[in-house]
């Protein structure tokens, strides 16, 4: 059965449910993540796969408010990929020819002092994905403009490879969650992923409902603040920490969370992925 | 003398500027939140202003990103400026005849529900910023494309209204910092903000760095996590909370964060922003 991601074709995302579902699975891409959440819930796709956090933009907020507010799908797995970002044109393009660079502003941003020392004068285009700038300028009939996408994009749409590895941090690198109608078993290297509210505006409440984490010696591995979107300056804490929620410490700490906070949204468990298999390739 | 902030003219950044500054004060827009930083640290501007969290979005990381790392700037004002969208045609264009709408990629998914149930066959294409697509739109000679930003752009570029208060929730509101040289003096309604590291990778170090807080009983109003941009799940954390850094109890508290956490950064203090000024704006 098929495993939604986030399109098109020749994206982070599909890299990701190609790590995670190997490259004998069908995957199907989709034009929004909404759609890729529907997929899965409706039992188009047995699992959908989407960006959370990246090591230099931080929270994917569109992914992490989904999973809050719309979706009761769980975490199943968990995949993060390295982000090399290329510079593709036009097959016969020059370098010094390019008086435009198109992609989506994130990938813009993350090339931002490659792009001021190599390509001061283009202008920079704003496109709603990578991969779809890649397809656009490699079957574009335009030589002075250039698109920055993965190495993936280029291989399925052509065009030719200006200069590589053209983002600013060596480690950038992408954490992917797949969803599915259930999490997945204990491992013993598992984490978790809840969502925390408390109605008390007042000295301390976040302090509180993370109390029963130090008393329980377990690690929180990130905490990310979204808004309520009801009031600035309500918001909902996004937690996740080592263990799995049916280990009993866990259970237990779930148990502590859940008197404290007003709302307590269990994501799932799964298990860890094993980042530091990137530290050399990064270094390298 | 100047206040910079993000152009071009007619975005929410000049809106929240001229409240800042008031409407006689000189003001002068800029390509990018890195430049506006450079204009003040320059002297070419006594103040910049920058977008720092919006109800819906959360946080801006981009001025959040260059207030830890790059600059020395202070905070010595807030404000709060209410984000309402509109549609702007060409005049003379029809809304059934609309197949394209343009935006910063930001106010698009602002308004997604307002495009997927007025306008669910048009294309929509990713832009910049939201006063210059109004501005493409406005001087351009196509019927069939629109453009989403605030009414002050159709003000300055022109343009025809052809649907206001897009925006899928009422309450969005983006909050903005003033940065310069100095941070304000106490006034005694007033707020701090200040990031915060820790090099301890082990359980409790968030809440170890929180207990001076509770202790205190200061109330926390934002806690945000960002990347430190070296290696995936090392955070830098922002905090902005009630009280002045010169009120002998922030002073003290800060005494006490500074021996617990590794890194501790005072961005500034400033007067708090009366923000519920504007609930019945919103709720009318």
């Amino acid at each position: 059965m098929t495993v939604a991601y986030l399109g098109p074709r020749g994206t982070n995302s599909e890299e990701a449910a190609l790590l995670y579902a190997g490259s004998e699975a069908e995957l199907e891409p989709f034009s929004g993540m909404p759609e890729v959440i529907k997929a899965v819930e409706s039992g188009a796709a047995r699992a959908g796969v989407l960006p959370v956090e990246n090591s230099i933009e931080g929270p994917v907020s569109v992914s992490l408010d989904l999973l809050i507010q719309t979706s009761n799908l769980k975490l199943c797995h968990e995949v993060v990929v390295p982000i090399r970002h290329v510079l593709v044109a036009k097959e016969g393009a020059r370098p010094e020819g390019i008086r435009r660079v198109m992609s989506h502003p994130q990938a813009l941003a993350q090339c931002r002092l490659f792009l001021e020392r190599e390509f001061p004068q283009a202008e920079q285009v704003a496109r709603m994905s990578t991969g779809g700038s890649v397809q656009e300028v490699a079957r574009g009939g335009d030589l002075t403009v250039a698109a920055i996408g993965p190495e993936r994009a280029q291989h399925l749409y052509g065009g030719e490879v200006i200069a590589r590895d053209i983002q600013d941090a060596r480690s950038n690198l992408t954490r992917f969650m797949v969803l599915a109608h259930e999490d997945a078993e204990p491992t013993g290297d598992d984490k978790t992923f809840i969502a925390l509210k408390t109605d008390k505006d007042e000295p301390g409440s976040l302090f509180r409902m993370l109390e029963p984490f130090a008393k329980a010696g377990i690690q929180l591995t990130n905490v990310v603040t979204r808004p309520t979107k009801g009031w600035l300056g309500e918001y909902v804490f996004l937690l996740d920490f080592q263990g799995h929620r049916k280990d009993p410490v866990v259970a237990k700490l779930l148990d502590d969370v859940r008197e404290i906070a007003d709302e307590l949204k269990i994501i799932g468990s799964c298990p860890r992925f094993p980042v530091e298999q990137y530290r050399d390739l990064l270094a390298g």
